[in-house]
C-alpha cells in the first residue's frame, strides 16, 4: 500500500470521497479549479461533480457553475461538466470538444483572456467572487504547504482568493516534483507593485510550495489518476518545411549580430507545428540555449537531454504518454533544469519583454497585412483562445507565427484578404512562416507587408487570388494605406461557409 | 541680445544657418527627429531640407528620406517635407494632414508602431541603419550635454545611434525646462536587461540632459521658433457628458474598494474629449491624484494647478498656444511636477501594468464586442496611428475608451457591427463611455459584452440597427461565440463610403 502524501496530520481528517467533497460544492458557484494544457487538473471532484449535476437536472432541478482555470484541462473536468450542462460562465481558455461545442451553440459564456491577466483580475476584483477553489497538488508536507503537481497555473491565486478549498492529492504524479516549483509571493495591488526580481530564465524568485490557511480547506481527495497526455504527430514534411524555414531565418539574425548565437529565451506555443519546430533546433547547431515559455511539450524535453537547452522555464508540462512516461521514470534528472512558475510570471509581459523572448506561435489565418486570428474559425467559431499568445506576441524580441499554409485539405488557406477576426494586430506580429516560405515583417509599412506575404507564405493554389485581391484594392480601397475592398475582405469565409472551400 | 544657449566653447564652432546644416543630409538618407505631439520638434532644418528637395525636384533630380520621429510633428517638419514630396517612408506616428494625405493617396510609405517599441526596435537593428538625428534641444551646457525641450521622444536613442548628429538649439523654449527631465540610460539589448527601478510616477531614476559624443555632431543651429500649439475646443455637452459617466464610474469603483480614494495614475490620450474628461476630473472630488501618461494637455496643468495632481509624467506637451504661454511665464511652479521622460520609459509596459494606471484614450469605432479601431477609417484610411493607446490599453488596471456616440453629424456610427479595422482587441478594452453612457465590460464573454454596449454606448439612431444586426447574427451566424454574419459585418462601412452616411 502506498504511504499517503498527506504528511500533515491535522488535515488527514479533512480526507474524504470525491462524491462528498462534490456535495461540499453548491449550484451558482464559482470554481477556480487548476488544470493547464492538461497537466495538473482535478480528475475526481470534477466527475463527481457532473454526476451530481446530471442527477439534479435529471430531477428538474437546475445546477450550473462559473469555472476558471489555468488554461485548458481534461475530459474528466471540462469535457465531464460541459456534457452535463453544467457550466454557465468559463474562463479563460478552453480546448475542450464538448465545451467548444457548446459555446459555439450559444449554450455556455466563454471568455477568453490574456493568461498573464487572470490572477491580477481576480486581485482586482474584476471577475467577482470566487467561492471554492478545486485544485490539484502532488503532496501536502508536513508543515501544511503544498507541494505543486504538473502544472501551476493559476493555483496560488485560487487558494489565496477562494473562500472554501478542495484539495486533489493526487499520488501519480511523480514526488520528485518536490523543488521544481518556483511560486512566487511577491505580487501586490498597485499603488505597492514592485519589480519582478526576475533576470534570468533560471533565476528562482519564490517558493517551492503554495501556502494554504488550513481553516479553509473542507476537503481532500486522494487520487492516483493520470494526467491527459495526448500524442504528437509526428512532424510531416509541412512542419518540417516550416521548422527549416524558421531555423534558416535564425542563422541569418545570429550572422547579422542582431541576435547571439545562443539565442534568446524561446517560447513555442502548443502543437504538432511548434513540437516540429523544437525538433528543428534540436537539429540545428544552435547550443546553450535557454526556454522561458508557457508550457513544456516533448520537443523541449528532447533539447534538455541533448544538452542544447540548459534550462526550461514554463507553467505547466504537456507530453504525449511516451514522454510522460519517460519523465516519469527519472524525474530527478530534470531538477534544476525545469522550473515551473505561475502562469502570471511564466506569461508577465515585464519579464517577457526584459528577456527578450523569441516567440513562436500558431495561427488560424493571418491576412495579407499581416494581422492574425488565433481563435475564431471563420470569424465567429471559437476554436480554443488566445491564451498565452497576446502575452508572448506584443512583449516578444521576435514574434514569429507559424501555420501551414492551408487547412482542411486545402479548401481554407491560412492566408487571407482580411482576418475574419483579430487577435495580433500587425504591430505585433514580425515573422510568418508557412511551408511556403518565411515572411520577415519588420521595419515594413502594410503594403510592402502585403507583398512579401503573398510572395513568399501563400499557397500557390491561392496566391494569384490574393494577389488578385490586393491589386484590385490598389485601384478601389477607400484609402490606400491598408488596402481593402470592403465588399470582398471577407467573400473567401463567406465562400467556405457556403460552399466547404475558399477556392473560386 | 540673447545669450547663447550653446554653452560649450569647442562646439560654438559647429553653428551654422539651416540652409548649410541641411546640406550635409543626402537624398535617401534615413533622419531620426526630435518632436512629439507638436511639440520640441527641430523646426528650421527640416524647412530648409524641404527647400533643397523642392529645388532638386525642380531640376529633375531624386530626393527623398526616411523619417523617423517621435511621434507627431509640426507643418515645418512633416508638412513641409510632404508636400515637397520629401518623405519616401515615415515611422512611427503622424497626424500631419499633408503627410495623411500622401500616405492615404499610397505615395508615401508608413510604419505605424507601438510608441514604446520604437527605440528597442532601433536598437534591436530591426529598423536598418540611422543616418542622421536632427534633434531641437533647449541648450547645450559648458560640460557638452543637452538639455532636453519640450518633447523627449526617442532623442536619446536617435543621438546614440545616429553616424551624425545636428542640433537646433531653441532659445523659444523655456530655460527652466532644465531639470524636469529624467533620461533613463539603464536600458540594454537582452540578455543584459534588468528592472526598471521606477515604482512611483515621482520617481527619478536617470539624469536630467542627454549625454552625446561631439565628434559626432556636424551641425548646431540656432533658433527662436515655437512650437505648433494648437487650441482645445472648450468641452461641449457631448464630451461633458463622457466625462461626466466616467467619473461616476470611478467615485464606483472607489466606493467597491477596486482603486484607491486617490486613483491610480492617469494616462490619458490626446484630443479635445480627453481635455474634457481631465476638467471633469477637476471639477469631482478625487484628490492627491498622479498621472503617468505620455502627453501634458491644457487639462493636466490645470489639474497641476488647482492641487488634484500632485505630479504628471510624460513624454511632451501637447498645450494650446494660451497654455503654452501661461506655462513659460511660470516654467518654475512646476519643477518637480512635471517629469519628462523617453517615450520607452513613459509608455513601457513594465512601468504602466507596475503602476496599474487608468487608461483613458479616443478611438474612431469600436464594434458590438468591443474590438476597437484607432487608426483606420473605413479600414483602410489611416487617421493617425495607434500611438500609445496599445502600450497602456493592454497593461492599465481599466483600460477606458472614450468617444462621441456617432460622427460626421450622426452620419457616421462610433459602435459598428464589426470594426472594419482592429487595434485594440476585446481583451485591452474593459470600458467603454460615448455621451449615451458607459459600458462595463469586466468579466463579460462577448455576447454579454455586446448586449451592454449597445444598450448603453450606441446612439438612439444606431441602436435598433444594431440590435438587428446582434438578433439576426445570433440565427445566422457560422458560430455563436462571437456571432457575425459576415455578408453585412462590414456593410456599414460600404454604405458610408457609397452614400456618405450609415444610415441604411
Amino acid at each position: 500500500m502506498k504511504m499517503s502524501r498527506v504528511r500533515n496530520a491535522a488535515l488527514k481528517s479533512k480526507i474524504m470521497s470525491a462524491q462528498d467533497a462534490a456535495a461540499l460544492i453548491p449550484a451558482g458557484a464559482t470554481v477556480g479549479m487548476s488544470g493547464f494544457t492538461g497537466s495538473g487538473y482535478p480528475k475526481e471532484v470534477p466527475l463527481a461533480l457532473a454526476a451530481r449535476i446530471e442527477a439534479e437536472h435529471a430531477k428538474g432541478n437546475p445546477f450550473r457553475l462559473k469555472i476558471w482555470t489555468g488554461a485548458s484541462t481534461g475530459p474528466e473536468l471540462d469535457g465531464a461538466l460541459a456534457k452535463a450542462d453544467g457550466i454557465e460562465f468559463r474562463l479563460p481558455y478552453n480546448s475542450d470538444p464538448i465545451a467548444r461545442e457548446r459555446i459555439n451553440k450559444g449554450e455556455m459564456e466563454y471568455l477568453d483572456m490574456h493568461l498573464s491577466q487572470v490572477a491580477p483580475a481576480a486581485w482586482q476584483g474584476f471577475l467577482g467572487p470566487l467561492d471554492t477553489a478545486v485544485v490539484e497538488v502532488s503532496g501536502i508536507r508536513e508543515d501544511g504547504t503544498l507541494i505543486p503537481s504538473s502544472s501551476v497555473g493559476n493555483n496560488k491565486t485560487w487558494l489565496d482568493r477562494a473562500e472554501r478549498i478542495v484539495l486533489e492529492v493526487n499520488s501519480w504524479q511523480n514526488a520528485a516534483l518536490d523543488g521544481m516549483h518556483d511560486i512566487y509571493y511577491g505580487t501586490a495591488l498597485p499603488p505597492n507593485r514592485v519589480p519582478i526580481p526576475l533576470t534570468k530564465p533560471t533565476d528562482l524568485i519564490g517558493e517551492t510550495g503554495f501556502r494554504v490557511d488550513p481553516a479553509k480547506i473542507v476537503a481532500i481527495v486522494e487520487t492516483d489518476a493520470p494526467d491527459r497526455n495526448l500524442p504528437f504527430a509526428a512532424p510531416d514534411e509541412t512542419a518540417t518545411a516550416i521548422a527549416g524555414h524558421l531555423i534558416e531565418f535564425l542563422k541569418h539574425e545570429v550572422k547579422r549580430g542582431r541576435v547571439p548565437a545562443s539565442l534568446l529565451p524561446l517560447q513555442s506555443g502548443v502543437g504538432n507545428v511548434a513540437n516540429a519546430v523544437l525538433a528543428g533546433v534540436a537539429a540545428s547547431p544552435f547550443e546553450n540555449l535557454t526556454a522561458y515559455t508557457e508550457v513544456l511539450q516533448d520537443g523541449m524535453l528532447d533539447l534538455l537531454d541533448s544538452g542544447k537547452l540548459t534550462v526550461a522555464s514554463a507553467t505547466a508540462f504537456s507530453l504525449s504518454p511516451e514522454a510522460a512516461a519517460d519523465l516519469n521514470s527519472r524525474m530527478d534528472q530534470f531538477r534544476g533544469k525545469i522550473i515551473l512558475r505561475p502562469q502570471e510570471i511564466s506569461n508577465h509581459p515585464e519579464i517577457i519583454r526584459r528577456l527578450g523572448c523569441i516567440a513562436m506561435n500558431g495561427l488560424i489565418e493571418a491576412d495579407i497585412y499581416g494581422n492574425v486570428n488565433s481563435t475564431h474559425v471563420m470569424g465567429s467559431r471559437i476554436q480554443n483562445g488566445i491564451g498565452g499568445s497576446g502575452d508572448f506576441a506584443r512583449n516578444a524580441y521576435i514574434s514569429c507565427f507559424v501555420t501551414p499554409s492551408t487547412a482542411k485539405g486545402g479548401k481554407i488557406s491560412a492566408i487571407v484578404p482580411m482576418a475574419s477576426h483579430v487577435d495580433h494586430i500587425t504591430q505585433d506580429v514580425q515573422v510568418i512562416v508557412t511551408e511556403q516560405g518565411l515572411a520577415d515583417l519588420r521595419g515594413l509599412s502594410p503594403k510592402q507587408r502585403a507583398r512579401v506575404i503573398i510572395a513568399n507564405c501563400a499557397h500557390p493554389d491561392y496566391r494569384d487570388m490574393l494577389q488578385d485581391y490586393y491589386d484590385r484594392a490598389m485601384m478601389g480601397s477607400y484609402g490606400l494605406q491598408t488596402p481593402h475592398l470592403l465588399t470582398e475582405a471577407l467573400s473567401w469565409h463567406q465562400r467556405f461557409i457556403e460552399t466547404g472551400s475558399m477556392k473560386a
